[in-house]
């Protein structure tokens, strides 16, 4: 009896407008009307995913005090897309990213209660932070906090979702035709959080969901983060796509999970990626070239600088080399939204010059090679083949998959790719669990009755 | 040629876990599982009916510091049912309940422009608001907001919404294949509302929805609130069934719309009413009666009583006379989260004391002819008549719909009362609009571009 292969988990990631889901190819759709989302979710589900990822656009990004067109823009709200995907899918789980910085557990358990209530326990909420005033304009509530609070205020938020969540046994409702009783105790739903950012008590309106608890999703790669992530997360992004960085990241986070008091098993890790198929693998090369050479425009190139820059480039040649001049960093912040901060604008100019010298590129062709992420490329074979080698030797426990091309990318992976995992032995046949958290191999949470203030 | 019939607008209402939806009913199904709303939602389709509304239920009711069974309980989150309903339907309107008290307007306007989007255009919000304190428990910001205080932020809250509304164009998102431009203008989204409530600028994420501005639905009896809805609601939902009082109300409303600077035909009256059918006028009473004896048992008139007399009534007994003690206004309140208050409770126990007596009634049955408002009974011909001739005397523009049993109650309304409204000329064969605002006959919004501070 041969050992039973380690699984891949696979997850599709729907991306906003944005320069790597090219808008303005011939083949490309509508990346706002739900037939965009469906038909990507339905396919998703056809090659037996683990389930379909949303991020979140809660800022329109800003140039210059004006919106330019490289974000997730305009699009609906998350919880309105995966409750109507709910209705349309079976088995696919559904992940929502969600902002703790700006939302209350009430609403965040509530959300995420019903989205499991509509889909059968499928639901997942893939829990982030915002720390700039920016994003927090929008929310009449302020959006400034400190960098150090934001993992306190996630934690408690997720705290207090859970107490939120747990505030309802799974068999509370006996709707007795019979005897005519409906509640199994007068007490369900009662709920008390004190906390230093909560303070609420209540009760909670929607019973328990078949997974009790959603799935938690994380993503955290500074140590405060990892820790959080391996305390709290059922799986977590990696930022890391190659070995061996991403094997020691795994090892590292499963270390931490076990600290925690969890079991390895209990956390999965899930670097992000995209892929381009060929016939050949030099076809699927040459392929590859030529969509990053579409995604980053001249224009692109340049906006992408300004935000390390903070200044407005325009009037440089993409073809060209790399600003002479030096960043601006006390200026006002001239892209607006970005998630990441530049925290050594000096030293990253540096490294851009360096490489464009060395390699003899222009300022277009130096962002490409510096910030463009390879995606998994080759012949179906070849594709199946390394995303097999890579889950095998623990540099991660699947992947989620983004097309540059919505809504139908993803079809020729499900096409070619999939049923070569499949007989590979490390992609399911059919779904087998009941729930997402089932389906990924996740152990189950026991109903409790927490007393209120435990 | 004759004059076209005055058409009947309908609603479908699926009501929560309470005495008037009778979840011990034999034939009744879940109130929870999304298979229930589901059903009910593709049955009024069926039926070519307008819109299916949600009501909402933030709080669970207590009588005595613990929960009791006669509420909208553990019902999933409003916008996420109906996102999921608007994937499985084509034409119905989808409508909301959603208190204008604990809500933000930028979470609003989105959530609204979000089911607008995923429904290509059959979006409505039901606003209503709240002001007791028991609600607010539930949520951080604190609940209780002062009677008067209530209009002025329901009112703010409306226009900040229509304000984020109308921040995107309908034509702002061009997508330009060939020149590679997505937004026509870099400032679309750009809104500021400074108000007494909130104070507000930012960037708006979701684009113009196919209606631009969902539609609004209201309740309103007060002078204040008569006003709030003539100005603001495209229909109101009026308390009245019967005439003469209806054809009073219906007029009020109109003119107070002229005077507001409305036509009388943008905005629509709808009273909600149930019903009974039998295959004969007298079998469908029998059943009526039959039915109203079992929704009221003895407990829950002896709940319904104890909202008046503020006081545990349970020794008493249901089948004999009115309470001889008075009520207890000054204790705290025994039962907690009813929608309306008693403003002179010793009036409502005088009233019934004297009904009880003059009609000879137990306590239970003067509940039952106090409190129940009568279903419109008869065959589906007695019915359809009843119907139309309520709508084409001005008691109303329709109904809104609702049946005792959940799911399967509005099935027998569907195959046998709408072809008779059909045949009469009062209800459409087909949808004819592509938006709930086309098939209620209400005005389109003009897509404007309004300077954000206007």
């Amino acid at each position: 009896m041969s050992t039973p292969r380690k699984q891949v988990i696979l997850g599709a990631y729907l991306g906003g407008v944005n320069h790597h889901t090219a808008w303005w190819h011939p083949e490309a759709g509508s990346q706002i009307d739900f037939s965009s989302f469906e038909h990507t979710a339905r396919t998703a589900e056809r090659g037996r995913f683990d389930f379909f990822f949303l991020a979140e656009g809660l800022i329109l990004r800003e140039r210059g005090g004006k919106i330019f067109d490289q974000d997730i823009i305009g699009r609906p709200d998350t919880f309105g897309v995966l409750a109507a995907i709910a209705a349309v899918t079976e088995h696919l789980g559904l992940a929502g990213t969600i902002n703790a910085t700006f939302n209350e557990p009430y609403e965040l358990a509530r959300q995420f209660a019903t989205l499991d209530h509509l889909s059968g326990g499928r639901a997942a909420w893939n829990v982030v932070t915002s720390f700039d005033a920016f994003t927090g304009q929008n929310f009449r509530r302020g959006g400034f906090l400190d960098p150090a609070d934001r993992y306190v205020r996630a934690e408690e938020t997720l705290n207090a979702v859970r107490a939120l969540w747990d505030s309802w046994d799974a068999d509370d409702i006996v709707a007795d035709k019979e005897t005519g009783q409906f509640l199994a105790r007068p007490d369900a739903g009662e709920f008390a959080f004190h906390g230093q950012q909560f303070d609420i008590a209540g009760r909670f309106t929607v019973p328990r969901s078949p997974q009790g608890r959603p799935v938690i999703l994380q993503a955290g790669v500074s140590p405060q983060g990892r820790d959080f992530a391996a305390a709290n997360a059922d799986a977590i992004f990696s930022p890391y796509g190659k070995l061996p960085e991403a094997a020691d990241f795994y090892r590292d986070i499963k270390a931490r999970a076990v600290a925690a008091g969890r079991s390895a098993d209990d956390i999965k890790i899930l670097p992000s990626a995209s892929f381009v198929l060929g016939d050949t693998d030099a076809e699927a090369i040459e392929k590859y070239h030529q969509i990053r050479n579409e995604q980053v425009t001249g224009q692109t190139a340049l906006i992408l600088l300004e935000q390390i820059w903070n200044r407005d480039l325009s009037a440089y040649d993409p073809e060209g080399p790399i600003p002479a001049i030096e960043p601006d960093p006390d200026a006002p912040t001239f892209i607006q939204g970005r998630a990441f901060l530049h925290q050594d604008r000096f030293a990253t100019v540096r490294r851009l010059r360096e490489v464009s010298e060395a390699k003899k590129l222009t300022l277009r062709e130096t962002v490409i090679d510096q910030f463009e992420r390879g995606p998994i490329v080759g012949t179906p074979a070849r594709v199946a083949e390394k995303i097999d080698d890579f889950v095998s030797n623990d540099g991660s426990d699947g992947f989620i998959l983004g097309s540059h091309l919505v809504p139908t990318g993803l079809d020729e992976f499900v096409d070619r790719v999939v049923p070569l995992l499949q007989d590979r032995g490390v992609l399911r046949a059919e779904y087998s669990g009941t729930t997402l958290r089932d389906n990924l191999g996740l152990p189950g949470v026991r109903s409790v009755s927490v007393p209120a203030d435990a």
